[in-house]
């Protein structure tokens, strides 16, 4: 798709020479990595932390070197996509059931990038059900607690039962209303027992690369 | 320990007949649910829910009948133990390990009793160190990030490794200068990706049975 590539390539602008670079997952991000995989050829030179086993892959695939966190102080930028995005740039992620590494990785960046074509932004996030990454040890509790804050649940299922995370965990898609607080309701699903991590991506993403109603690109910034 | 066991035993007037009963594990616990097996061989008919594989085997001997969320709608009363106790009744928990599996079970109860010699009972909770349940994946990040809250950290180590919960997960023992606001630490914590739980239960005691100064058993009520 002609969108995703434009916004994805954008990103390489965020990333200079001898950076540590987390890796994200996803459709948008993939031309961002295939991107940096071509700069390395000209005598770029970067190491990447990358989100998911799909994204180790790709990187392996393009040469680009990886590192693990035991190796590391801190990542430079880390360039990640989004199901969705508030004009506050507050995201959900975790589509893809990677919402946990990819928190820890965007979490541990001095800087983060998202890159989402137009499709992802939003004026209230919620449309798309929001990931919640939970154990599976009383996981019918931990349900009926994110019910009372006003969702309508799903156990994320894959062929043969449950969708296991790579953490060994359960997803539960959770369909709110609008979401008019993403802060206080992030908050609130990360103090109920047996919720590992949430979808919901608050004051963390320090610009958005999208295209506008001309599909001209622009890099918003949180302000 | 003659103290332990007065305590423990005096828990089973909370229990009626026909309850669901959420069981604790350690040392004074031990005491309740052995008496709760003598009661029942008197006549009493109650279900429990383990927290942990220690205590449903001990349930088992003493003939407690045991049953999983999946055939439960609530549970009437747990009552369990903790490693600290301090004036509004929040505690610190987790020394054993299952702090997580403890919390879910103390959360889905109607009442939450915790019983607890009089050496728990502290003007504040922090001399004994914090367990808090972390994924594998990233676990330098995540103790880095419980650092930066004040925290001097050690993962738990086990014979050969780090020590495993039952959930998979890394336990971090983090030692916090006095605890003045666990509210606020439980949220900070809680907030930071890759922290599954920690070990503070605030707001969640209804009640604290233990010792005074002369020996004499008191039930402490939350206000």
């Amino acid at each position: 798709m002609i969108e995703k590539k434009i916004v994805g390539e954008k990103a390489v602008e965020f990333i200079k020479d001898g950076m540590t670079v987390g890796l994200g997952t996803g459709s948008t991000v993939y031309y961002t990595i295939m991107k940096l995989g071509q700069l390395m050829k000209e005598g770029l030179s970067i190491k990447g932390v990358p989100t998911s086993i799909q994204t180790e892959q790709l990187a392996n695939e393009c040469g680009i070197p990886l590192v693990t966190f035991k190796e590391i102080n801190h990542i430079d930028v880390t360039i990640d996509g989004a199901d969705e995005v508030d004009p506050q740039l507050s995201l959900i992620k975790g589509g893809g059931g990677a919402l946990l590494r990819e928190k820890i990785i965007a979490r541990a960046a001095k800087s983060f990038i998202v890159v989402a074509d137009p499709a992802k932004m939003v004026d209230y996030l919620g449309a798309f059900p929001l990931p919640i990454e939970v154990v599976p040890f009383g996981v019918e509790m931990t349900n009926k607690q994110i019910r009372l804050l006003g969702a309508e649940t799903k156990i994320r299922s894959a062929n043969n039962g449950p969708y296991k995370s790579d953490n060994g965990n359960y997803i539960i898609d959770a369909k709110f209303p609008n979401i008019l607080d993403p802060v206080t309701l992030e908050q609130k699903l990360n103090m109920i027992p047996g919720v590992v991590e949430n979808g919901l991506f608050n004051q963390m993403a320090d610009a958005v690369i999208t295209l506008n109603a001309d599909k001209q690109i622009v890099v918003k910034n949180r302000s």
